[in-house]
């Protein structure tokens, strides 16, 4: 199979797994480890393609699941792709709608050839198998299109406050010892449902000169089962690989353990991408562990709800501290939103007031937030420097209690 | 009075009472005539100050009434004022308040020394004076600052289509002569105390080196009150004055008939300010007047309900017409949406996926489209080029529809 993207690692970290390097693509190149905003509906809400660039951002994420409910991924092609559609001419990554389809349809049903479900916008049925998944991807057009995977829930995450912060999911909660060995046996079949599925997305690929096909490694929680899987998706020859199906509500030492466990076991000369994760600290732990690649929500949703990324911690901008505070997010930051000078008595004002403006400003920031913890992390990766990094990152050290910060935080000029 | 503005008129039109100029601020100068966007709460809504700049818009306007709600004005002055509070660093024009005291409050006690209402946001009691409303301008610090006055209902604007698109009023209608005549009486009531207030605005104005102040000519559509209220206005001493209470929702014609009666008779060596006009033609009628400035929510209020202007009439981008339509708005506009090609077929999209970017992908372009209007306007009165403006700008002619555009315009390229 033609590949249509190049991975350069340049660098290989002396004390731990992580590399620095590059993917080429056929819309350009991204700097790894690379992070990846969420445009969910061929848009980064509220942000224009230049003030996205401005972040330092080189690829973004769209969902396929959300553009082929609306506007339909077959008009999106007609438009010549979603990077045409959305006029963003760097590099885009999809994935499959698998997990949409899993987690936000009321009604699904699951079997060896697909799953149906409702359409969140009308009530329609929806038939998605891993050709229909690949078709939409090809029609998208993104460079990086994923894998049509069965996902199962791994954990509990309905009663877990950290699982707030993650994808949106409704998963009946596990409890009974034989709803959990339910699970184990569901698990299985998603496994081996995967790696079949996995095959046939190969073969309905049809344009593997410019898109990128990746598998993802699932196995929940269960390490055996992640070993099964990497063994099984990465023995498919593809341009690369991502791991699933964490980051779903277990808390973030599960989640760096299972990714500990399974990065190192991928292929090493192929980009590993670590979906939907997440917090500073499990970035760095995951790039020490040798992933290359991350997407999340976290700097855009948390900004529209009026919580900016801090080195030090999360600032809540409604909080009345910030009533009269003319500092800036975070000083020295060189986001448009610190740079002019906006203060958080200015932002808190935006939010109170409902003004459209307090998200914008505020995603800007959190995106170039995580920009710049992904320039450093690069940084500490060529000078073997993590705990330059931690100190000049105190969030990301594994001690930090990375919550609120009270006013009168270290940010304050 | 020592005043903070300079205004030079260069040319004045050797066929019309227009002249085109530049008025001179503590914070820079803008072109004359100009148009202002409204930035409500002290952000113009869902764009970024840089945005806004490059539309080449040199002046906005903020409402009083709404910052002295909600945060409140003396905040935004310990801020060091609203320029610095929105980081808008160009000339800023206040209005009084008084407008929103009479028309947006649902119970408001009019006596000789001012008003009562309850806010919007709390419906707490808050009493505007013109001592009070010159005291929260001063607070705020805009470089241009409006008398506080009387405006009583001009005509019957609840029934009037028109008036959909004007600013927002709860004006009880005219049911009766009776009623009409009791009109009469207010409006004749309304006059005096406007003049009375005036003078009390003026001696209460604490920052006149730096804020210039202007008289408000009121009168509504009675000609004979509109002539005694230039004379007794205009005769206060002060750097400029505005005609206000028209575009309530009388429709174009009065609108051009009671400016046509007034801007003439207004000093020539000052700003005339026409407030809360318009649309194009509107505009172009004013400026042959002898109107220097303009504001107006129109540009924004349409972006956000996905109307797009153009020079051939307005687009409504949610019709099913622009689902597959790759044309940008207008071809050969400047503005960020058109030059770099987003089309109608993805703001429609943008508007039914109820995403942010839509209402301000098209309020870039919709305050462009009146900025680009005013350098025309500019040009055919340095030319005398009126014939020119007018086939340039077909939705100018005083016989345009100005309306909705069908698919297949002239617009698409």
């Amino acid at each position: 199979m033609t590949s249509a993207l190049r991975f350069e690692i340049d660098q290989r970290c002396h004390s731990t797994g992580a590399r620095a390097g590059r993917v080429h693509t056929v819309h350009g190149t991204f700097d790894t480890p690379a992070f990846m905003p969420v445009g969910t509906r061929g848009t980064i809400k509220g942000l224009t393609p230049d003030q996205i660039e401005a972040t330092g951002t080189q690829i973004l994420l769209n969902n396929a699941y959300h553009l082929m409910l609306r506007p339909g991924a077959d008009l999106v092609g007609r438009r010549g792709g979603v990077h045409e559609f959305m006029r963003w001419h760097r590099p885009i990554l999809t994935d499959s709608g698998g997990y949409q389809a899993f987690s936000m349809a009321d009604i699904n049903d699951i079997d060896d050839d697909g799953v149906t479900f409702r359409s969140i916008i009308d009530g329609a049925r929806i038939r998605l198998t891993p050709e229909r998944a690949i078709e939409v991807q090809n029609e998208l057009g993104a460079d990086i299109i994923m894998a049509f995977d069965d996902c199962p829930p791994s954990v509990d995450s309905a009663n877990d406050p950290a699982a707030r912060n993650g994808p949106a999911r409704r998963i009946p909660p596990i409890r009974s010892k034989r709803k959990e060995g339910d699970h184990a046996v569901r698990r299985r079949l998603a496994h081996e449902r995967t790696v079949r599925w996995l095959q046939r997305c190969r073969a309905a690929h049809r344009r593997p000169a410019e898109q990128s096909l990746f598998g993802i490694v699932q196995g929940g929680l269960d390490l055996e089962l992640r070993a099964e899987a990497v063994e099984a998706i990465c023995n498919i020859e593809l341009p690369g690989y991502a791991i699933g199906g964490v980051a779903v509500g277990e808390g973030p030492d599960l989640i760096g353990r299972v990714v500990e466990f399974t990065a190192p076991r991928m292929p090493a000369d192929k980009p590993r991408y670590l979906m939907g994760v997440g917090y500073e600290r499990d970035i760095v732990r995951a790039v020490r562990a040798g992933v290359d690649m991350f997407d999340c929500v976290l700097p855009t949703r948390n900004g529209r709800s009026a919580t900016a990324f801090t080195r030090y911690g999360r600032l809540q901008l409604r909080n009345a501290s910030h009533r009269e505070d003319d500092s800036v997010l975070e000083a020295g930051c060189p986001c448009y939103t610190c740079v002019n000078g906006f203060s958080r008595a200015y932002l808190r004002h935006l939010f109170l007031a409902g003004e459209m403006l307090g998200p914008i400003l505020v995603s800007l920031h959190n995106i170039q937030h995580f920009q710049r913890l992904m320039l450093d992390i690069r940084r500490a990766i060529r000078e073997d420097a993590w705990s330059w990094l931690m100190s000049a990152w105190p969030v990301t050290s594994p001690d930090s209690e990375s919550g609120q910060l009270d006013a009168g935080s270290p940010t304050t000029p």
